[in-house]
């Protein structure tokens, strides 16, 4: 992939993802370049659709059948949003891609977490972001962020807050396994500090591709 | 899976897989087993949304991304009603499993073979029939059956035709690979005679099973 620049944002809900992508998409459109905002899970119509049975029938559905809706999902969104706009030498800011079903994976602990990220690899045919931002945050602040726990959580706060914090650390496995392609940035900071950090990193790789 | 039966009749469109289908589960009812009659794709209310989904937007979606669909169709089934059922020491006879995703793969050539037979032994968690029916016939004939051809067939009937001839000879590479498991009958002769060929391999698996 020569042509075109694919940028993800990943991290658990709460630690300002889209904040940080709009920052983004600001920035490359002033270099002139021309963005695409999209999103996963239901960046097409089709993928709202497999959420809608999924969120549907919550409980329901087994570990391997979600696994492949959200791979199918995933698949569709690069065939027919991701690919076609980097071909026509777009950058491409999706907020979530693979990373995600690995670490949200590692933190259900039902499904091998190679078996996963295989899976999403086959789906994608191999296709993988020129830069990730990870934006790292401890999940009880991420929590707070989104205005979900009070002074002191209850049980179900608890166990949630729990959840993400495994999640947020098979991100950081991640990151460690791929520190070229993942940048993790620490998201306790005010946003423009957070910025700060991600431009150095993106201007690297904007030179890298000679954009 | 020492308990239970897990039967599966493979064959392209008008091969007669329900009428053997239903003289089995006659036969293996009358000798007191509980027969569970099950299909795919769409065999689960899940897997009837996502067969809408597929055949509503036909054309639209991406190879890889229909494959995961079909697969996550698959798994839903497995876990939901044939496991369940070989549990309860029941045998479950489906009209289609996954031998049918790699034969029509093998006739639409998008995807490697290998790779999803890989997909749905992993949606499935290797679960593969104790025995699969082959009903081979000849893709002129099964059409004519299906009453789809007149005396001179036009261009698309006889680019169906061949592409069910290419699914057929997909399946007979299939049954070359797995002779053990996939038991291969011609289906160019009456009914019975048919169910004469597989009543004699189904009484084997059945003492084999201690059934």
């Amino acid at each position: 992939m020569s042509h075109g620049l694919f940028i993800s944002f990943e991290g658990i809900d709460g630690v300002g993802k889209s904040t940080q992508a709009d920052l983004m998409e600001n920035y490359l459109a002033s270099k002139g370049l021309k963005v695409v905002r999209t999103l996963e899970p239901g960046g097409t119509e089709l993928g709202q659709e497999i959420r809608h049975l999924l969120l549907h029938r919550k409980g329901e559905v087994s570990a391997r059948s979600e696994a492949l809706l959200y791979a199918a999902d995933r698949a569709h969104h690069v065939a027919s949003k991701i690919l076609p706009a980097l071909e026509k030498c777009q950058v491409v800011i999706t907020d979530r891609y693979l990373d995600s079903s690995v670490a949200y994976q590692g933190a259900g602990r039902e499904l091998d977490l190679t078996e996963v990220r295989n899976l999403s690899l086959w789906a994608v045919n191999n296709l993988l972001p020129d830069l990730t931002v990870l934006l790292d945050l401890d999940a009880e602040l991420a929590a707070k962020r989104r205005g979900q726990t009070g002074e002191a959580p209850d049980r179900l706060e608890r166990e949630k807050i729990e959840f993400f914090e495994a999640a947020r650390n098979s991100y950081l496995d991640l990151a460690k396994a791929e520190p070229r392609r993942i940048f993790v940035v620490d998201a306790n900071q005010a946003p423009e500090k957070i910025w700060e950090a991600i431009v150095v990193r993106l201007d690297q790789v904007l030179e890298s591709k000679g954009l």
